[in-house]
């Protein structure tokens, strides 16, 4: 494009997100077009349905149902994707791309399932594709894993990167409520959906676990390839059992590189409370990042929010309207690395684990003896009798979960052992 | 250049930091090349003393004491300057733009007193001129703010943007320790040098201050716009009287837009233990951000050091690589908004102040006049006996700095005041 020819820019959806890019395309126009060196204009906005209620109102003329036709216009210059989900984004994005457009989403969930589809289109076409606001929200956190970490290798990224599974979580240990009733409060907040499977399985963590192990090992890594469990098994009693270690639960995304392997998983975890994820509170996120060179990073903010994710998806037009102008393109995904995913068996962990148990004599070497048997090392126990029976908390040391979990089975089977009350994986601690 | 071609550095210094860059191209050298697309190769590193003792072992016939000669040879495509200090790395930096380098920089003091030369040097030669490692060590906090917020408005900033102080602050904190107890424990760790004044006396979080201010206000702002205080007069009772009110007490680097002016300034600060940034610990830095789209950001990690700062380097040279390979420039600075800088009395802060009074009738009341007739309204009042004298601690509301200061001086002045104990700005908290 000439430079100085407006930037033509048409979004797809517009709901609590795509509004409040509608919303900041007018308002902060002046200082976009500072920002990029020429104007930066809104030339239409697909929505499903023409006379629906939104948060903004959008120039006359530029709404449309026809949003393949929109991206099929020869006068768009870049395409933001904000509807969400599988089907139709993935259409549309591939049409924009193949029609010259560069594309900036924020659909983990697309990114996550069919990535490489994407990418290699955005190659193919010497167009960029950019989403920084798939992954929480308004958190710079791929553009600094791409770019500012590109001289360092990244061994390890912890995050909570969902908001509602926060929020419920934090009530659990704050006002001690049980997972109903703090998800039930987060519903009445709007913090969560009134079906909240896709946040409180873990489906919306994998998924941006994906996106983050992809970028940070330079491989490619899809949400199948992610291990998962959800908070809705997390009981009261879990929380507490957090408390007395001093640790709190949160649900992390985890993305290691183990030897020249990635593991990567979402899972309820106790971290402890001096770790800088565990003051991560209500719905906020944040992404911890280990490297070699630099250390320890943490990335904080709001995850999620119209306008929170719009700021995102704004940064990232700008970039993309920069490399337009300058006839380039941005830095393209790197899978060069091309490695292996461990599964969850073999990935290395810790376990902590509450048991009810008879309380007379040898219990404990009982107990310890079911974790030599499958080489698991206990690194503390904590035993309080309670009249006839008596509490056994043991927290292991690193073994595969595969070890760990056949731990656990073990002691289920054990005459002694009444109830395995809590199992939970520890993380975020020096051995 | 051509693209398969390899992109061929000098390095400028071989201290902690210079070092760290060799030992990291040698050892990423195969993930450097994947990233960039051709290898990265070191060409020459320039030296005040050819067999001084360093921490690598630099490859034979590297070596150079003649910087200047080294900069302006024609097969070095990018110059790492990690010299620090205004001269020689200016003319350095000058010569190697001049001769068609990039350069890569983690100076600070230099951004800060003369940066506009730098960056129409840059922009008149065509190059890229980089240097994320010149704020907070290894936190990505720069292309986050010029790249990832590009579509947002920045209203304010706080840093913890100096190891050494925030050491020294934290064990004023938590062991009790007196200010001179506290440094000199720093010394001994190697967290403050010999002479400390550029850390102590705020000049390093100056610099800091003024660099990241012109990034989020897209607009000049060197070191001498830049309020400065140091911590050298914060004394225990500061860090006692903090402690009474649920605050810590930081040396905050603050940079605020105030309508379409700038206010940036230095100086010690009590912020609430609930506020992101009352965490940070040690020697580590964070920098805190708040923007009308994205809300509040943190970015947090480890602020100096060899290691880290050479990990930012090495993303910013990989950036570098890749516009040299693509015939293109990353973003350059702007400065279009060209705001005013506003003088510290016209601030808008808030005091905690504590006063030894005699302790008799009618006291508060001559004291809420005293700051009645500056026009500052008091927050709030804590009122101590002790035997035949009083401490009230005060809090105001927010006022210009001069109205607090000349209450200040009004107090001092007043027969029943015995003496004003401690004066500290109130930031981080809504009012």
């Amino acid at each position: 494009m000439e430079s100085d020819k407006a930037l033509r820019v048409a979004v797809l959806g517009c709901g609590s997100v795509g509004s409040q890019v509608v919303r900041l395309l007018d308002e902060q126009a002046a200082d976009l077009e500072a920002r990029v060196g020429a104007p930066v204009e809104l030339v239409g906005v697909a929505v499903r349905r023409l006379d629906a209620p939104r948060e903004v109102e959008v120039p006359e003329g530029l709404l449309t149902t026809d949003a393949l036709a929109l991206v099929s216009r020869d006068d768009v210059d870049v395409v933001v994707e904000v509807i969400g989900g599988i089907e139709p984004a993935r259409t549309l994005i591939l049409a924009a791309l193949e029609n010259g457009a560069s594309v900036v989403t924020a659909n983990k969930a697309l990114l996550a399932e069919d990535g490489p589809t994407l990418f290699e289109a955005a190659e193919k076409h010497g167009r960029d594709l950019y989403y920084e606001a798939a992954v929480a929200g308004a958190i710079p956190i791929l553009r600094p894993l791409r770019e500012s970490l590109a001289g360092d290798k990244v061994t390890r990224v912890l995050g909570i990167v969902n908001g509602t599974t926060n929020f419920i979580l934090d009530k659990m240990d704050t006002a001690g409520s049980g997972f109903a009733e703090a998800l039930e409060e987060a519903q009445e907040l709007g913090y969560a959906e009134a079906d909240p499977t896709a946040d409180v399985e873990g489906f919306d963590a994998a998924a941006k676990a994906a996106i983050l192990a992809s970028l940070a090992f330079h491989s490619r890594v899809t949400a199948s390839d992610v291990h998962r469990e959800g908070i809705s098994e997390v009981t009261a009693a879990d929380v507490q059992s957090a408390k007395d270690m001093g640790a709190v639960v949160k649900l992390l995304a985890i993305c290691e590189l183990k030897d020249d392997a990635v593991a990567v998983r979402v899972h309820p975890a106790m971290i402890p409370r001096s770790h800088p994820l565990a003051s991560v509170r209500e719905a906020y996120n944040a992404v911890f990042v280990e490297s070699e060179a630099a250390g320890q990073l943490m990335f904080y903010g709001p995850g999620a929010g119209g306008s929170p994710t719009a700021s995102a998806v704004l940064g990232d037009l700008v970039t993309v309207a920069r490399n337009a102008r300058a006839g380039t393109r941005g830095v393209g995904e790197s899978a060069y690395a091309d490695r292996a995913v461990l599964p969850m068996g073999e990935t290395r962990t810790r376990y902590h684990v509450a048991i009810d148990v008879d309380d007379r004599a040898g219990v404990l070497a009982q107990v310890a003896l079911a974790f030599a048997e499958h080489d698991v090392s206990i690194q503390t126990v904590r035993q309080e009798g309670r009249d006839l029976d008596a509490q056994l908390v043991v927290v292991s040391h690193e073994a595969t979960d595969a070890q760990l979990s056949a731990t656990v089975e073990h002691l289920r089977g054990m005459e002694i052992v009444r109830e395995v009350t809590s199992v939970m994986r520890v993380e975020g601690e020096a051995e």
